[in-house]
């Protein structure tokens, strides 16, 4: 006797049927709109794969791990999510693409509230480490016409790949913020990006070297610029030309038109000047 | 200017193409298959719905309280794919439906190794307090032909909703196994089964609340029967007439085929008697 398929695809459907029909009555909408959406591709996901009991055991197994690792320090389903392409997918879905607006990318674990202020032409680093470079930039509206007085927090790991708050001490480098100026211009010093790796000895790093993936971030320049009337802009700059860009970055943060040319300048200490030109969504 | 509608879904749908790539050299063939249809699910899933950052941060947090009310007592992971259907899903693509077999159902966290071996008409109740019910029946293969010397392992909670493991003491009642007869019949002695919650003072809990759904599991008696030669069976049996049955089971194990008819016996202290007539299917 043959395994009645007709039966069997009518059994699981039925059962995802009711799953969602047990949502039916949350009293807040937008919730049920979720539960019932993610039962639906959960399930889909299940029986696509015919998950075997193995499996289901080391997917709990592994959540579980995921679990005890985090605490306050360490965010262990951020990069999870981060590595599956999720928060990069969420925050595509929260800032659609408006005409040439600057694209958004993840904001990651890094940002420090109150980080100091410095003038146009001001250091972050701060005695961060890594070959001194000059940003130089302006920031405007979609139709070309400057933002004047926009907030432009900007951070950034030292040329070892890492952030101030990964020291030891509660030195503050790497990171600061400056306002545009009335022509919408602004400048600053900061170094040079390197790539850095997320951090690779827990679950989410087992993963990522079952998939023969590299742990790495390409080297990359942090940015929030924030300005009355317009859309909050999270983003990076990237450097043309490092390797990672090609082998991939860990968390999908790459969007091509964030790649910027890292000019070198010779002299007896090189350093690197590059442009970034930043244009704003208006507030929806 | 409007939003670029046909761009912004080349950006979400070149974001989901480029995180399942990224997995395209993972070595083991079925661990690239299971992170590629999750990537797909997953990010379909926040494409639908147009996830909100705050909302994604809200399923961070749910995870991570998840992970730590999880310890080796508790599993609040395995409860969540409970009441999502998530278990009883991957249940049904591991026991496909064939011809007239029993259907199987949840095992759920109380199954015990080395229960006690009890004789045909012995009894496994051992002090579990209910009202004692025989339960009749016998094993058989899809064509009707008897199972002799099957391995039928049940256990069951008390009225008060308890199994022996979530007793204060080390005491074993309400499990036991027994073997199918040379006719395959068996009978035993247990319980009546009664209605009892998941354990719903932790995130679960807290969604099943959101959603306006009971935590109670309908009332059932658990089997495992397996025999050389046949795919081992996990199951339930559910009590006729129980009005959980019409609210709703909270990890959705009920099978109309499973429920049974506990005929009720008079006398001066009342019992009850079923019948469950197995069939295994063929071992695959
Ligand atoms: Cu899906
Ligand atoms: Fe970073
Ligand atoms: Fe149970």
């Amino acid at each position: 006797m043959e395994p009645s398929v007709t039966t069997q695809q009518d059994i699981e459907q039925h059962l995802t049927d009711e799953v969602v029909a047990s949502f039916a009555r949350t009293p807040d909408l937008r919730t049920r709109e979720l539960l019932q959406a993610l039962t639906k591709h959960l399930h889909a996901f299940i029986r696509e794969v015919r998950l075997t009991e193995q499996e289901w055991a080391k997917a709990i197994e592994f959540l579980t791990a995921t679990g005890h690792i985090t605490d306050d320090k360490r965010q262990e389903f951020i990069l999870l999510s981060d590595v599956l392409g999720a928060s990069m997918q969420t925050i595509a879905v929260n800032n659609e693409a408006y005409g040439n607006a600057t694209e958004a990318t993840v904001f990651g674990p890094f940002f420090v509230e109150e980080s100091p202020l410095i003038g146009t032409g001001g250091d972050i680093a701060a005695g961060a480490s890594g070959t001194r470079c000059l940003v130089e930039g302006s920031v405007r509206d979609t139709a070309g016409n400057p933002v004047p007085g926009a907030r432009i927090e900007v951070w950034e790991a030292d040329e070892d790949g890492f952030y101030d708050v990964q020291y030891d001490d509660d030195r503050i480098a790497g990171r600061g913020h400056l306002f545009s100026e009335p022509d919408g211009s602004f400048s600053f010093w900061g170094v040079t990006p390197t790539a850095y790796p997320i951090p690779h000895d827990g679950p989410v790093g087992e993963l990522l070297r079952a998939a023969g993936r590299s742990p790495m971030r390409a080297a990359h320049l942090h940015f929030m610029v924030s300005a009355a009337g317009f859309r909050t802009l999270v983003t990076h700059i990237f450097v043309e030309g490092d390797p990672q860009l090609e082998i991939g970055d860990a968390v999908f943060g790459v969007k091509e038109s964030l790649v910027k040319k890292f000019t070198e300048q010779p002299g007896d200490q090189p350093w690197t000047r590059t442009e970034f030109e930043i244009v704003l969504a208006p507030q929806q």
